[in-house]
This record gives structure tokens, sequence and C-alpha cells, in this order.
């Protein structure tokens, strides 16, 4: 039976991040990932990358390409009814945040992973993870690996550790709630109608509106593609949004004076689900969890990937201390150093939400009380900044290794 | 029938500071109180003044006793299930806020108008408030006030614009919003259960506590009478709320390492309500609305008494200069200038609420989400600045005369 240091399970953001990072450090790990190359690189997403990552991808050597292609910008708009207010990120916090989708993050990190050699298996399902511990538990020894690849062939491999990052549906979070961990869920009222469109940029910032009616975001993909989202009902299907429907809500609920959301042909509708969802702990003996597979955010805020990589940023220096100094100290506090990260995270994916979306039925009162809140705190040069500095992000933790 | 420039029904804060502002301003005005002065007086409320309260007491010559005994705090302390976090207002803000409760503000405000030869009627009922337009209405000419004082006179006056400052349950609100205002109300999920006891003070400055249990507040009113607070279900009575239970409580929410809340002698239990209100307009012609009147606040912000202090500080000045100068044009716009400062409060009184109080069987999302968001706000400057410049008030308006 051959041995790994380090299996990972999903070749998503941080999966793939963290076996670069400890790559870096000299340790090898697999990768499994049940879909597709062409599959991981065209599945659409958006992305805005924190300053944390676009300093990380700078550093180890995988940001080239984004830093030559994505938009970095410098501000973001909120538009209050109609009224719209800059908040000059860069002026505020020194940092930028790059517009960059999920899935050229990722091609960026499978090019690097392929470059440098490392073990990177597509069209891969892993069958099953066994702890080999006196009671087939994970606290101590090797973990057991099985897992077929595209051609049919089914292999078992011992690693030290196993990190499941394999998404919103890992099914390894069962392991480590088992017993005495918890699965937390919060649902939204509201969800994301999303269009893609060929049109000329409305303008090259975001614009994060809100209105009676509810939310809308003006955001670009390219000089010649926009990619815009409307609030809806969770249950709305794209078929119950006609263009003219589409149109005639974005203008309202997004112009605002020398400002026209810009119109086109729309070639792509989906409804985006809003969900909060907490796994605690992170971490069961020589099994852990990472990005989505622990936790997920609503698409407001942005975190999602960038959580992902936070969370591995404790992770590789911990699995690099304990693999090369026999040191698990760091290891066994990951679940305490990510936790308060993730839980800052949600709240401020639902802050930004709760402030920009109308709920079903909303009063007067708690239309006026949003408004009122989002003219408290950009009204004000301590509200603007802490918005702007969660906004691109706290710094990565940073470990000695 | 006598005339009056300015006739102004109640003398709790707004009332009371009107009067007073007119007065420096050489605008006579008369003020009907239907309690006694020993009850308008001996109603003990709570009060933090705001440092533009506080300035305004100073400046017009009411501060004297105020700058004498009260307590001037520079923090405040915000305990986190047991974790204890300061707000160094001053530090942070350059100003203070002064803990004076409200009855003493009006027996300052009291004892200034009568040493000033001010009208101020006590006993005294108003039974009519009538507009003398060609319609009945408000919106030209004087308008006729009969009242009834305390040896059972009825009198008839005339006056040129009439001030509601009575209260949440002002009856003439009605005459503002028929046609075309609104009344709008938001009920809470919790009240709270305060009481008086003999004791020393737990710590100098206030403490708000949360914890998953919910909301306490440790406040002080002398060197050996404490005032403490605890959320309570809005259904509450004091009988249910045993000596022991409300120890055990107090400790549970607010103690934290080296802050053990001081016990004593409890001799007085109540149950204050949680409401927000906003009555747009706040005018019609010649009647205008002025503090709880025109709106309601939750406790927890303590803007009940700076609220209707901003109020009158757009009125004072509209009056002077409708009345000296004929120029109506910055009482005309009394509402748009007075209303964002009453959202941005009622925002702030929710924010502050709903951050600290626990929603009955609030999950553990909504907990953590809350901790998160505490640990958000406390744990970075820019965040303490933004709650710390709403608690000590922004700047009242100015306008010159």
């Amino acid at each position: 039976m051959n041995h790994i240091p380090v299996a990972i399970i999903g070749a998503g953001p941080a999966g793939l991040t963290l076996a670069h990072l400890l790559h870096l450090q000299g340790i090898e790990s697999i990768v499994f990932e049940k879909r597709t190359r062409k599959e991981v690189e065209e599945t659409v997403r958006a992305g805005i990358l924190e300053q944390g990552t676009l300093n990380l991808m700078r550093e180890t050597g995988v940001g080239a390409r984004m830093e030559a292609e994505a938009d970095h910008d410098e501000a973001i708009d909120i538009s209050i009814n109609g009224e719209r207010i800059r908040i000059p990120l860069t002026e505020i916090t020194g940092h930028k945040v790059a517009i960059y989708p999920q899935h050229e993050y990722l091609k960026d990190f499978i090019a690097k992973r392929l470059e440098d050699g490392g073990e990177l298996l597509f069209s891969t399902t892993v069958d099953a993870v066994e702890g080999t511990g006196g009671t087939g538990g994970f606290d101590n020894d090797k973990v057991k690996v099985v897992y077929t690849e595209a051609d049919g062939s089914s292999t078992t491999i011992s690693a030290d550790y196993v990190i499941a990052a394999d998404g919103s549906s890992s099914p390894y979070r069962k392991i480590i709630t088992e017993g005495s961990g918890v699965r937390v869920r919060h649902e939204y009222p509201y969800a994301w109608f999303g269009i893609l469109v060929e049109a000329a940029k409305t303008q090259k910032e975001l614009i994060y509106a809100t209105h009676p009616e509810g939310f809308a975001l003006i955001s670009t993909r390219t000089d010649t593609v926009q990619r815009y989202y409307l609030q809806c009902d969770p249950n709305d299907t794209p078929d119950m949004w006609s263009d003219d429907r589409i149109w005639e809500q974005l203008h309202l609920r997004a112009d605002s004076p020398g400002i026209t959301v810009s119109e086109g042909k729309i070639f792509d509708k989906a409804v985006l689900r809003f969900r909060s969802a907490v796994t605690e702990p992170m971490q069961k003996g020589r099994l852990f969890l990472a990005g989505d597979a622990a936790h997920t955010v609503p698409p407001t805020g942005a975190k999602g990937l960038n959580l992902a990589v936070a969370d591995v940023s404790v992770l590789a220096p911990g699995l690099v201390r304990a693999l090369k100094k026999k040191d698990s100290a760091l290891l066994d506090d990951y679940t305490k150093l990510a936790l308060p990260r993730v839980w800052k995270a949600q709240h401020f994916s639902y802050w930004m939400s709760s402030m920009l979306h109308a709920v079903p039925d909303e009063d007067y009162f708690a239309t006026q009380r949003r408004f009122a809140e989002l003219h408290s705190v950009l009204g004000s040069e301590a509200g603007q900044r802490y918005i702007a500095e969660q906004y691109v992000g706290r710094d990565l933790p940073r470990f000695e290794v």
C-alpha cells in the first residue's frame, strides 16, 4: 500500500491552495477531484479576491495572470434608493480587491500544481476514508483512503492526514460531528437571480444597490460581458423573470443620477441560493474540514473563496509542523484558530445581506431603519472604514514553519 | 382673549428645553403640564446625556448642578459571555457622556424657567387645540388653546404656534397624520426588568452585558444606590422575578473576570417596555410635534431625552425666525431636518438592542453571529469609533437666528 503524507479530497480553492502551500514546504500531497478538469475550469463562478488572497497568490508564485487580467478595484458604490455613496476602499485601507472569478483562480492553481509535478487526479471518486485506530477511529495512526480513477481502477493508499475540501455537500462532515459536534444552518428569505449580459460596463466599480423592492448588484466580467444580480424569492425559477421584468427591476433598483444600468442580450439566467452553515469542530483526529466542506456563506460579502484560503493558511503550517517536526500543537488548535474568522465572515455576509435586502413584505419601519443604518455607516468616516476593512478582508493568519 | 406666541403642551425634556431656548431669544411661551410639579420631578427615569445635550445645558446656563453631581463617564464596558471589552469613549471621540437621570434634568429646567419668570402651569389640562383657518385647519392664522387649571378655571388663549410635547400618548399626533401622514411602530420580543438596589457600585462605568440567556445592564445612580436591568419577556410581571432569580441571572449574565455584580437590598422592581415608533411628518401648519410625542425609542441607546433636545434645536430657531423675522423657511423644513436624526437614533437603538439581546428561543447560529458581530465591531478601532460616536451622540443641529 502506497503512502502519502496528506490526502486532499476536492480540487476547489481550499484543496488546491493547500496542496500548493504544502508543496512549497516540501510536503507531498495527492488531490482527488470527482469532476473532470474541464468541468472544474469551466464552471463559472463569480469571485472577489481579498487583499490577503491576492498577496498569497503573488507571494507563492501563482499571481501573474491575475495581476495582468483582473480588475483591481479601489472602490465600491452603495446605492440607497437612488442615492449613490462611494466607499473608497483603497484610500481608506491601503488595499485593493480583485474581481477575479473563482474558476480563473482554480485554473491558475491547477496549472501550477501540474507544472510542479503534483498529483492531481481528476474524474476520481473517493470510495472510503477509514481510520485505522484501535476502534476504527481517526485519533491516532494513519488513515486509509480508497479511490477509483476514471479508468475504473481502484487503489488503496495510506495517509498521515486527510483533508475534506470537497464543498458544501461533503459527506465527511458527519464523521466529525458524530458524537460531540454541531452543524448549524441559517436560511435567508431571499435568493439572487443572476444574469450574464452582452453589454458595455455600467461603470468600472461594483454597485451594491438597495431599494424598497429589494437588492441589485451591478458587477462586471469583461469589457463586453456584465454580470447583474437581482434579489428574488428563493423559490423563483428563471422562467419567472422575463427580460422586460429584469430590465425594469434593474433600472428601478440600481439606476442613480448619472448611472443607467447598461442593457444588452441576456445569455445566462440562474438562481443562486442563500444559506449560512457552520460545522464545529472542523477536525477529528487526522481528519480535517476546509472551505465549503466546513462552512457556507451567502454570496453578498464574496467571502467563500477567501475563507477557504484563510482555513488552509492555518492548516498548511499546522500540517508542516506536525509532519516535519512531529509538533501537532498548531494542528490541534486548527478549529480554535480558524473558527472566529469563520463566524466574523458569517456575520459580515449576514450584515451586508440584511442591510441591502428587503425581507418579503418588509414594512415601512424596516425599510427606513435599513436606509438609516446605511446612512449611519456610510455617513461616518469610522463606519466607512469598518465596512471597508471587512470588505477588503483581514490579513491572513501567518505561522512560522 | 390673551395671546401667546408659542403654546407648549407638556413639561418634559422637549417642552421645557424649548421654552428655555425661546426665552433666551426673547420669545414668550406658556407650558401646560397636566401632572403636578412634584410628580414631574419625582418620576424616576434613568438618563444618559449625550455630549451635545451636556453642551446645551452648559451654554444656556442650566448645567451647574449637572456638572457638579453627574457621573461623567469616559468609557463603557461590553461584556460578551463573560469576556469584558472596554470602549474608551473619551479617548476615541474627545467627548464624555453624563449619567444624569431625566427627572434631574427636568428639575433644573423647571427651576430655571420659574427663575426666569416663565409661564409654567402644572396640574393644567389642555381641553382643546383648534385651528382658526378658513376650514378650521392649522394652515394659517392663529391657533386657539382652551385649558383648565388646578382650581377648575377654564381659559382660552390664542397662540401663533402650538407645540405638542406631551409624550408618547399625545392625542395631537392624529391631527397631523390625518390624511397624509403615517405612524409606524416596531415591537421587540423582549423588555427590561429594572431594579433599584442598596449596594455599592459594581464599577464606576456602565456594563452592557450579553449572554446566551440574554442582556443585563449594570448602571449606577449614587455611591449607595445602583440600577440594574435584566432582559425579560414583555409579559413578565415583577412578582415573577424573585430576589434569588434576579441575582442568579445578574451574575450569570454580567459577571466577568475581576467583576462581580454587587448585591444589596432591592427596593424597586419594574418592567420597561420596548417599542419603536415614528410619526411622519412632525408638523401640520402651526402645530408641531416634539420628543416622545413624535417618536419613541427603546431604552438601550438612551436616546429618548437626547432626541427630544435635538428636535427642539431645530424647532426653537425655526420659531424664532418665523416670529421675529417673518421667515418660516426653517420651520417649514422642521420634519425634513429632524427626521434623519430620528431614524438614525431608531437604528442605533435597534442595533444595540439586537446585538445585546437574545431573541426568545434564539438558536446557536443567532447567538454565535451576535457574538461575532460584537467581536467584529469591538475588535476593530474603526468599529469602536463607529459605536462610540453614536453613543456620545452627534452634534446638535445649530442654526443662526
